[in-house]
This record gives structure tokens, sequence and C-alpha cells, in this order.
């Protein structure tokens, strides 16, 4: 007889991770919602990431990308954030100990699965954080484009609210430059148009 | 030459589309948050189904289930609720219309992307709708599996507030014994814990 609600072990422990993972609903980043009325979460995040994809792999310069490991990988390559939080593109101190709190908090939600389970989700969010294959730049590119099309939908966002410069978002956004040629076409122009707006400073001076 | 910036207009469908769904985070559903804090909205809702299909899919009663097509599937079946608002699941009269606003919903805002591309995530929503595939029963029942596991997280939630009765969410979470046996187990085993912890009425009177 198969074991039946909380003694069904392996389902008991994917069950406990799926109420944990509730938590990345109230996990908060920087960029506004479209329509500036308050910050996102790292769940509405993803999804939004996941969607993207589904539309916009064709413009990989890579072909035969593998769609659903992209998408799987955006959906859980922000999990960790839960324990790590939210750290900040533009906020070199805190990223000085990133890596460190994130690994902490791989080891333990991940953990939570059963074993191999949680190997294969902690494999697609390493495969993220590494940046090596086509499917993780590709991950990575959407990960810059998201946040960048918040900011320029809502005449600068967090750019004007920290002073964020034209260089600085230009360094950014390079991994949308490595994976997509026409996704970064666009994105020259709406930096252009952006600083032509007065969204975006030109430089320092 | 590739138009770049605003000329290149099958790029330009596909980002407006992607701006336009952000509206999606601010659509709330009755579900609370497991903290039971707020609401919660579309967006996060479609993250935590699209995950849960990664990590339950092993559960469903039919094999070889298309898993990026489940994906895809919950990523997008609530995009409509942009214009048609969220149908309380225990509310019969706002029920009536639910089909006819949200096919307008979906012409309107399916409508655009590139025509193919507009057509293929339809399908994807259509599919979920008619709920005949494999692949669409078992986004059916995480659809309903999910609320189910915030309603118990949160000690009755909305059923307490409603006063929803065991055999309503009985029949609510049919789809999941439709789907799958080991999951349906398990949700008997809470309908019942529910019952004995005070969180849900057994019948109605």
């Amino acid at each position: 007889m198969t074991p039946s609600g909380p003694n069904n072990e392996r389902l008991n422990k994917q069950l406990e991770f799926i109420v944990e993972i509730d938590k990345a609903k109230r996990v908060l980043r920087r960029t506004l919602l479209m329509d500036g009325s308050r910050n996102e979460n790292d769940a509405e995040h993803s999804w939004h990431l996941a969607v993207m994809a589904m539309l916009l792999h064709e413009h990989s310069d890579v072909k035969d990308l593998d769609l659903a490991r992209v998408i799987k990988m955006v959906l859980v390559h922000d999990i960790v954030e839960i324990d790590a939080g939210d750290t900040f593109a533009y906020d070199p101190s805190a990223q000085k100990d990133q890596a460190e709190r994130e690994r902490r908090a791989a080891d333990r939600i991940f953990g939570m699965l059963p074993a191999e389970q949680g190997a294969e989700i902690r494999a697609l969010w390493e495969e993220f954080e590494e940046g090596k294959t086509p499917e993780a730049k590709f991950a990575i590119a959407l990960d810059r484009l998201q946040p960048f099309l918040h900011n320029y939908h809502t005449c600068g966002g967090t750019w004007k609210l920290h002073q964020v410069t034209k260089p600085q978002v230009t360094k950014r956004a390079q991994p949308i430059a490595e994976a997509s040629k026409s996704l970064w076409e666009y994105v020259q122009w709406m930096i252009d148009d952006a600083v032509q707006q007065g969204f975006l400073k030109d430089s320092e001076s």
C-alpha cells in the first residue's frame, strides 16, 4: 500500500518545500511595478522572466536553445533570496558576501527536497549563477532585460532614485549584448532614449 | 539591415505584450499568502504553479506527461484576468459570464502579439480551459491544489471567511482526484484534518 497523507515521506518533503517557497512572494526587489505602485517581489519577477523566455527565445544568437531549461532556470533562480535577501545591482558592498549567503541558503532550502530532486533544482540554480551555458546566458540576459524594461517604463524608476548613469546601465546590460543581437540593439535604443527624455543621467558629471 | 529599436516591429509587439502582462501582478486572488499577510496575485500564483509542476509531475497518473507544456500552460492560464478579473471559486453568480469576459480578454491581450505567437499562447490557454488533455488535467489539478495548500496552512483562510464546507472543498478538489492518486490521498487526509482542527466546516448544518 502506498503511504498516504503525512506518511508519504517523499510527497511530504515536496509539499513542505512548496509551502516554504511561498516566502519568495515577500522578498522585495528594488524594481517598481510598471505602474510605479509598489516594489516587485521575487515570485512575480520570476514568473515574468519565464513568460519572457517563452516569447523571446527566438532572439537568442545561439540557435537550438533548450527553452524548457531556460524556463526552469528562471523559475528557481531567486529562491535562495528567501534566506539571502535581494542584493541591489548597484550596491557593490552588499555584493561582497552575496555568494556565501546564497550558498548557505541553497543548502537549507534545496535540502528540504528529496535528495535527487534537490540536487536537480540546485544544479539549475548553479548553472544560472555560473552563466556559462547558452541557456544560462540567455536566462541572465532576461534577468537584466526585465528590470531594465521596468525602469524605462517608470520614467527612470530606480535609476533616478539612485542616480544611476548610462555607463552603469550599459555595463549592467552587457549580458544582453552577449546573448542576443536584436535585443541588444533594442536596449541600446532605449538607453539613448532614456537619456534624451531625462530618465537616465548621461554620466557622473 | 535588421530594424532596431522601435523599428523592429515583431520585437515591438512582443515587448508591448511583456509590459502589458505586468498588470497580472495587480490582479488579486481570494487566496492569502501562507503567512496570511495579504492576498496573492495572479503573477506569483502562476509562478508557484510552475514550480509545483516541476516538482510534482511525477505524481501524475498519466505517465509521459509533457512537462514543458504543463509549465507553459500554468504560466499563461490567468493572463486573461488582467481584463476579466479573478472569479471567486465559490461564487456561482460571478461565474455566469466568466467565459465570455475571458474570451474578449484573450482577443485583446493575446492579439497584441505577432499573430502566430498570439495563436500559440491562446492555444495553451484554451487547452487549459477545455481541460481535456492529460497536460491540461494535471495543470488544473495544480491550480486546485495550490489554493488548497494556502487555505490549509492559514488555518482555513478563505474557507473560514466564506463558511465553505467539506463537501464544497471536496467537489472543488475533484480535478486532483482525476489527475493523481497520490496527491488525492494526501488532499483527502488534509481535508479530514482541517475538519478535525476546526478550519473547515463538516457540513451546512
